[in-house]
């Protein structure tokens, strides 16, 4: 039955919707600029809307304005099984980034459509709102709020870098979709799969087609101020200046060994920094910039993320400092019988996979708080993303599709798996 | 005479107009945003105007939006004396740096007035166009047009940080003030008199209420691009990153060995760094960051500022970099005669007065390169400028006032200067 609907998915029919889904933003090099909740974000909204109700799916929109597109299955009570991903992008993203999941999800759908498949359970293929985390903080904000993680209540009143509170943004959004049934942001979950772009190198390296996610590895952000005084640069001595970038710099320096990990497994990157009043010939009076720390075992990010704090105050020299942890996310680990079928699928079709774990955090790493979840990973081009560069091939893009198609039929199939005893 | 003019300053006239204008692009922190040509600019420019128009005073403007304020002098042919300096003001800046030498040249002219005063030359009171070069880059970009140091078609398609070409900018800048009379961009001056705070402690710390200033220490501005490759930053090992931002990181570093001046003469800041996608899960792509050199010694200022690019150059690991020097002024020494000048009408008002260097580059700096130049300090809080904290008493403003009025009714009582020899 399944490989029935894995056979049905149109490799052209999917290429062509990422490429219409890429011109939404096209910054002209190749990349994409699709923030959440902005123009960009809501014409892609409203793209992945027009095919889903070509198809007939109904539309659903949550208070954070996750869209689910969805395809109803024989048992009117059972609990849906969701796919999908995000639609919006980094500032400089690319095309492929959480756009392959949604679209991934979308032409599953239209496989089983096709292949007159009928499943137990209704499927879902969900954007989730914000994951990247580039216009309002934190990221993977939809994900998060559907899971309980965060309240929205808290968010409201986060502004983006315009000054806009992701309240104007929100309802700008869920505006532009009346369509859409409202829902609760908390409804039960039979089980969440993921198909996206690994995101690093390692299926091209190793000549694979499909990576079997088993978990993702744990990450902290914190966001450090660095508060000195405004000066002229022409007429204040080194000796009486209260350099922000000075003593920025200094922290880095030190972060960087406190940082420095010669196995190369741990990440550290300051993605964003920000001068204040940013003038050529006036002594900086504020820095504010971030630190992004991730590591596949819990127990170094713990003990590494607790000395940052730290290390940022005892390098500052003229400034006050202050860090702020804004999220904190342990490494998960997969249910392991999503895992094995998707590894199972994977070897029916005759697509060559390995497992792997995740260096990027997904919408996953939340939905696996909440129900069985899983991932399926495509090979992209020297593990280049978050970037105009970033880029996969057709023929992987339909063999994810084929896997996602094939999991989905047997998740939805029967009855939900029983819920994880934690 | 001329003591006449200095009795006539009205202490709070000038200071009351000082508030008047600090109000336009007032932060609410007791700063001002007034950028060169925004609408701020149009509109301090608009008062200034309104106040010249209410004495009968002529207004003329050249291309480059230069705004010059003209009570006649007895003899139509004799070239102005001008004195000024600029409205516009850093991103956070000041109230007083700036405004000050053009409200204490109004406050000049006025008093000329109120003692019914004829000179021999006119003189004129200049607002010059964009000196802080914190939207367009270069500043003292009117007074350089004007000596000639630059071609204003150089300039037209330079853009601020909005995209906005100064062309644009300029012309909504000339447009908003229909009743000023256009003129050429370089016309003879007899001689120019800069009033302005000292931006620097030394004043305020010798209890000295007036600075005879004997000349300008020498500047260097360099722009920096470091280019690597955006990254994922979960994904991406060290190892396989070519992180803009550390590698700006490792420059600065070097950049402070090389410039360290154990008599913290030298004047080494970078005051703007602008990463790009600038986001926290992104490893940078790109860095742009300024440099601002200065130094009394014009072969220290060469020898130092000719090693930025190659150690630039060499500190860099994974990325590309170009640096571009923008700005290049040698030391200036203003004119021994205008010096004298200052010196004996401080000396004749009895005002404590002492000579001393400008760490600050000022309009003056270019002025002295084609008349015969000079400038007046007064004291300003801590030395604090570039900063909302700027702060000067009424007293000494109307000090620097009655010294200015004093030297202008002197330079312009009789024929004019005879041109340096150079």
């Amino acid at each position: 039955m399944s490989l029935t609907a894995a056979q049905s998915v149109d490799r052209d029919r999917l290429w062509s919707r990422l490429e219409a889904l890429g011109a939404i933003g096209a910054s002209g090099d190749g990349g994409v600029c699709r923030l959440a909740l902005s123009a960009e974000d809501i014409a892609a909204r409203a793209l992945l809307a027009e095919w889903a109700r070509a198809r007939g799916y109904s539309l659903h929109v949550d208070a954070i304005a996750n869209l689910f597109v969805r395809r109803e299955g024989s048992d009117p009570h059972a609990p849906p099984v969701v796919t999908g991903s995000h639609l919006d992008t980094q500032p400089a993203g690319g095309r492929y980034d959480g756009a392959y999941g949604v679209l991934a999800g979308l032409e599953a759908l239209e496989a089983f459509d096709d292949a007159g498949l009928v499943t137990c359970c209704p499927i879902e293929v969900v954007a989730w709102t914000n994951e990247e985390g580039a216009r309002f903080a934190p990221g993977a904000m939809g994900s998060m709020v559907c899971t309980g993680a965060l309240a929205l209540e808290s968010l409201m009143d986060q502004r983006d870098g315009a000054g806009t509170p992701l309240r104007v943004a929100l309802e700008a959004t869920l505006a532009a979709l009346p369509s859409a049934q409202r829902r609760d942001a908390r409804g039960p979950i039979a089980a969440y799969v993921e198909a996206h772009i690994e995101q690093g190198p390692r299926l091209e390296a190793a000549g694979q087609m499909i990576g079997v996610v088993e978990g993702i590895q744990g990450v902290r952000w914190f966001d450090v101020s660095v508060t000195g005084v405004a000066a002229h640069a022409g007429t204040t001595p080194r000796a009486l200046r209260r350099d922000a970038l000075q003593d920025a710099h200094c922290i880095i320096r030190a972060l960087n060994e406190l940082l420095f990990d010669p196995d190369d497994l741990l990440r550290f990157t300051v993605g964003r920094f920000v001068v204040h009043p940013n003038s050529r010939n006036t002594v900086p009076a504020a820095v504010d910039f971030s630190i992004d720390l991730r590591h596949p075992d819990a127990a170094t990010l713990g003990r590494l993320g607790d000395h940052i704090a730290d290390t940022c105050q005892r390098n500052a020299r003229q400034c006050r400092v202050e860090v702020r942890e804004v999220l904190r996310k342990l490494p998960a680990v997969f249910d392991a019988r999503v895992t094995a079928v998707i590894e199972e699928s994977a070897r029916r079709l005759a697509l060559p996979a390995q497992r792997m774990s995740s260096g990027a955090f997904h919408d996953a790493f939340f939905l696996n708080d909440i129900c069985p979840a899983g991932m399926i990973f495509i090979p992209c081009a020297a593990g280049v993303s978050h970037s105009p560069a970033e880029c996969i091939e057709a023929d992987d893009a339909a063999a994810g599709a084929r896997v996602l198609a094939e999991v989905l039929a047997q998740l939805a199939s029967s009855a939900p798996l029983e819920p994880v005893q934690r």
